[in-house]
């Protein structure tokens, strides 16, 4: 298989289209799940999915280009990959999804995020009670999605998915406790640090979809295994180009107000990176640090040395090196054939993306 | 198997030495799976379960009187009847535990419930955005013992565990619905969409524990839907039970204030039963419920409202007759011998308990 490098509105054209090639079959099953739900929560959560506004009726809003479809996309193409028909782990895809909607009702929640998606937060249009609750439902409709799974490969989906749920709380306690720690000295974030969160917190999720989608695909633990370590490295490539946007996005197309991250003080990879660079740049951006950064002046010397540091220089690095890892994960499998190319497409655009 | 009638005191102690003898082996692999969370989720953790206090700091609390260790008892009586060693559904005992936990602590979140067994509530003692988190952590805890749990009959006990969510959130969603509704006219809550929601919200999970446990041990699905209908019953006269405690419950007992149901406008039975009686008493109750209940003139003047229209006995004819239907299912099973008479213990202690 081979892969141009490409620019980011030509990976997302790409991406997008084996988004509503992969993502599509999911997306009929998805809500007649949550239409079993009582139908408060099932309100919210079709609000949550961009499926309704916050009064339940219904609005059409494109999918493809905020990434969402990814989590389905990956289970089905790895069921494919594993020689299965997709509609084999179709209940994975469901649940995939169920569990990523989870985690943003209640993470956005945690974060007193008030914008998912050009448009109010669960919480912020519905209220923190019933968010909980939303939330709880798409968790418990998850597991009980995967459950009535049939087949051989379903129990270890299960453990693969419950295994995931834990991790998700471990990535998001340290996200939080990462924000009552300071930006230098003896109790810093590390990057190594950092990278355990995200991947435990972004990683984790993706990893689940590739071994699900293997698992009810047939595969066995063995190569489960593998694209599980391919979703990973995927999602940790994900989480910092995430990061990179968050900095020097073009809040025209990331939909995010700019510098965002910066004007907030997330502790993320960019700037982390900058600060144990050691150098005068670098020094000087830990002291700008010390108060929070108001102004576009600010905004902008900070990035200015989060940039002469290195920060931006070794995230893009890293995603590049993890999209590496994932590649070659992929290509360990000896996968070739039309879902092996629609994966590549995919997990490049996680890195090449604009927004 | 006979049972004499017995005082509050004589049931509370004959279902404390029950309760000991059967919960008491879940404990420390309860704490064992706590154990595994992320350190901050498992403090709060440690709190919600009443190991710790607020710090951490482990303290000892009597558990068998609060009607701690019920569900986790359940199950592991129930494999026992089923003919297994105990041992046998010791995740399935964890699991449930854990899942009763979690909806303690969200619910409190949710209802605004400040106090939990004599203390802050979770929320009240770390933030909503942290009890959040320890509800998550939980639940995913919950899952992933249970998705771990050996033997022929797992996969079943995962599918009534995943059904009992969905229905914990559907009672949840009703119980918070009900807050919103009219005492009297058309929009009324009635008696009947009240014990729907009852036996979705507590009813649903002593059923759960009770399938799962004879599932464990070995049980025909026939045998584990015949315990779950002995649990949910059991469940329903359990929340009734609390129900009349919240009204007419000796303070100093039940550890609440005096009539906080009442107090609150909570929408529960014997209220709802006294409304729906059609007497003189009844209509002189509604017009009371109008206006908020605040002093103790009010309060005890509705005790004896609901008390003339008959609500008080209704209610209790209610939790007789679903205890007489959760025997019956114990005994439409030909159990006999140590585990089904502790198991007639249990049942007769919820509807027997002073608190």
């Amino acid at each position: 298989m081979t892969l141009d490098p490409s620019s980011p509105a030509e990976a997302e054209d790409r991406a997008a289209e084996v988004l509503s090639r992969w993502a599509s079959p999911a997306g009929p099953a998805l809500r007649a799940a949550v239409e079993t739900l009582h139908p408060w929560p099932a309100r919210m959560a079709a609000y949550s999915f961009g499926w309704a506004d916050r009064d339940g009726r219904p609005v059409d809003r494109r999918t493809a280009a905020d990434g969402k479809g990814l989590r389905p996309a990956l289970v089905l193409l790895c069921a494919r990959a594993a020689g299965a028909p997709a509609e084999s782990a179709l209940t994975g895809a469901v649940a995939v999804e169920l569990v990523h909607a989870f985690s943003l009702v209640h993470d956005d929640i945690m974060d007193g995020d008030e914008r998912r998606r050009h448009r109010a937060s669960v919480w912020r249009a519905h209220g923190v009670g019933p968010a909980i609750l939303a939330g709880d439902a798409l968790l418990a409709l998850a597991v009980a999605t995967l459950a009535r799974a049939p087949g051989p490969g379903s129990a270890a989906a299960m453990e693969r998915l419950s295994a995931t749920l834990i991790e998700l709380v471990h990535g998001q306690a340290e996200d939080i406790a990462f924000e009552g720690r300071p930006w230098t000295g003896p109790d810093a974030v590390t990057v190594e640090e950092y990278v355990a969160m995200a991947e435990a917190k972004t990683g984790s999720l993706l990893g689940c979809a590739a071994a699900v989608g293997c698992l009810l695909g047939g595969g066995s633990p063995e190569r489960a295994d593998r694209m599980a370590l391919m979703g990973r490295q995927a999602g940790l490539a994900f989480q910092v180009t995430d990061d990179l946007l968050g900095i020097w996005g073009d809040p025209a197309v990331t939909g995010k107000p700019a510098s965002s991250d910066l004007r907030r003080g997330k502790k993320t990879l960019p700037v982390l990176a900058a600060l144990q660079a050691g150098t005068p740049a670098a020094r000087r951006l830990g002291e700008a640090l010390a108060a929070p950064l108001t102004g576009e002046e600010d905004l902008e010397r900070a990035r200015a040395l989060i940039e002469a540091a290195g920060g931006r220089r070794r995230a893009r690095e890293l995603a590049g090196s993890c999209l590496g890892r994932a590649l070659d994960a992929l290509h360990a499998e000896g996968a070739s054939g039309p879902a092996a190319e629609d994966l590549a497409v995919l997990l490049r655009f996680l890195v090449e993306r604009a927004r």
